[in-house]
């Protein structure tokens, strides 16, 4: 069987983790890789992942070109967060009959956010015969995938609850940084989040929906919060985003995480299941988002191909593990 | 479509919990059980499992009599630990095309124990075109389940280690208190475990297998340990159960039980993945092992249901969680 054909979409940081872990798998070839930094633009991607050795891919920023004279079995995307900013990104290699697993937040459940975009989409993943999975850290992990295997041992479920406290001061200065307000004062929060710069995480709204349709919750709203703790003398502790599935006046699930500046904070993600049995887990310390995105993208390249045409879940997917072995032997 | 029909055939202790676990799903109907206590045979199915109502459901001892009058979807089969014992039970449902969910410790991975005997098993499933999985707790969830689904965020696997911690004061005087050899002195677990009586916890061989299988590591071998361990006044403190799979000398698997008597003592379940990133998972009180086997059970209809025929592990199921919502939705 010919090995699996992969084209990378975006080789910032999290696209610089997927390089590394794609090299190392298995029955897989990398063959095309995209981005519209001019720094990367020209150079071998081996390079610009950080190998310390050249993959024999050159960085171009012609989707035009590339998509028309090459062929890959999917396209790790990632590069925006919203589904407006995907759609026309990935309905070229969509054309082309290419897969497409996604670190697009909006992508983790895109009828959330624009069930008409979402919908365009659909169909012309089924016209093309392809499935599009939006995946990574959250969506994709711990805030949808990870609880619902965890509920395989439950019956009775009554409540969800995720937490994540995450120390983010690696991000300040960059566009994460901004996006969380990090170390602004209340008033300068206040106009970042009027003028649209200041979002907070995004992708909760689309886990509380994805573990709702799983478990078949007929959520009355979703509700959604996102503002700075300061402490008493005004100073920037942390940014909270809490999302809020409600049903009947009752939290069902709640995905809420705490962003701070403090490399000497105790970091964790932290799932409770009010169910028969109840289950406390806690992984400490927190999942680190740029790997773990990354892998879950890669080791869902066998699952989505496998797929029937259409766009995915999180929670359509199957059991995801690790892809130490040949990930041929997990095509059907 | 008509609702799933389910036997239940062993209705101890975890049987009364599966029981209880199916009463509360929607779109399956339980239509009849097996058991050969004698306290339990002609006596209505809902007032055995302690539902305080009656589901219409007598409890008969009269296997072939069952088997050949009524047919069902699923048998959920929890009678038992080793590959030999089940056997004769379940190829009766078997050849009237019934599929089976066991809690059969063996059948975590059936060919680890009894290769000759496993291959019989998967013909005669293949024939009548059923599905047979081992679940439960261990094999079917902490210990080979959850472990894979935590690698979906991991590449670059080194070890997995997994450790629980739990109580087992409540099983003293009972089957499962003489399996342990909880509360003997050292000259007397020594006799037990030469005359058979005290096995220890079965089903780690099977999980470091499913693990292995997954990750696609050929082990050199699986090196399973069962001992006491005693204070220095010579009391009894637990029974530890490891089971090391084990590659170029190095450890890549290990699986740890200890069963103490102490209802005080902090009890957990404990994963340890040593990859990129590496993942310290931690549950904590201990998943209790009543309800959680009946459920890993329970969860899975549907999607045994949806299987190809043949022998399947915990390792090959698709993502499983609980059935809120009406399980002929999770039906191809």
């Amino acid at each position: 069987m010919e090995k699996v054909k992969v084209i990378q979409m975006g080789i910032g940081t999290v696209g610089q983790a997927a390089t590394r872990s794609l090299v190392g798998k298995k029955g897989l070839d990398i063959v095309g890789a995209l981005d519209m930094d001019k720094e990367r633009v020209g150079k071998d991607l081996g390079e610009v992942a950080g190998l310390g050795k050249k993959l024999g891919i050159i960085v171009t920023d012609d989707a035009d070109s590339l998509f028309s004279k090459t062929y890959a079995d999917v396209v790790i995307h990632i590069t925006c967060t919203y589904l407006h900013e995907a759609y026309p990104q990935i309905i070229k290699p969509i054309q082309q009959g290419m897969n497409v697993i996604s670190a697009t937040e909006a992508l983790g459940n895109p009828y959330v956010s624009d069930p008409g975009l979402a919908a365009r989409l659909e169909k012309l993943c089924k016209k093309h015969g392809v499935t599009v999975l939006g995946s990574g850290l959250s969506p994709g992990f711990t805030s949808d995938y990870l609880i619902l295997a965890l509920t395989a041992a439950c019956s009775e479920l009554r409540s969800i609850r995720y937490k994540r406290l995450s120390d983010v001061s690696a991000y300040l200065g960059g566009t994460v940084g901004r996006h969380f307000g990090l170390g602004l004062s209340p008033e300068e929060f206040k106009k970042g989040v009027e003028e649209g710069e200041i979002i907070g995480h995004i992708g909760f709204v689309e886990g509380v929906q994805t573990i709702a349709d799983r478990l078949g919750w007929q959520l009355d709203e979703i509700k959604r919060g996102m503002e700075p703790v300061h402490d008493e003398k005004g100073q920037f502790v942390s940014t909270r985003t809490i999302v809020r599935g409600i049903k009947d006046g009752e939290v069902k699930i709640e995905l809420d995480l705490e962003a701070f500046i403090d490399p000497k904070m105790e970091t964790m993600d932290r799932i409770i299941i009010d169910g028969v049995p109840p289950i406390d887990m806690v992984i400490k310390p927190v999942i680190p988002s740029v790997p773990a995105t990354a892998n879950a993208l890669v080791n869902a390249i066998p699952h989505v191909i496998n797929a029937e045409p259409g766009l995915m879940t999180p929670g359509d997917l199957p059991l995801v593990f690790a892809l130490e072995n040949d990930l041929r032997l997990f095509l059907k």
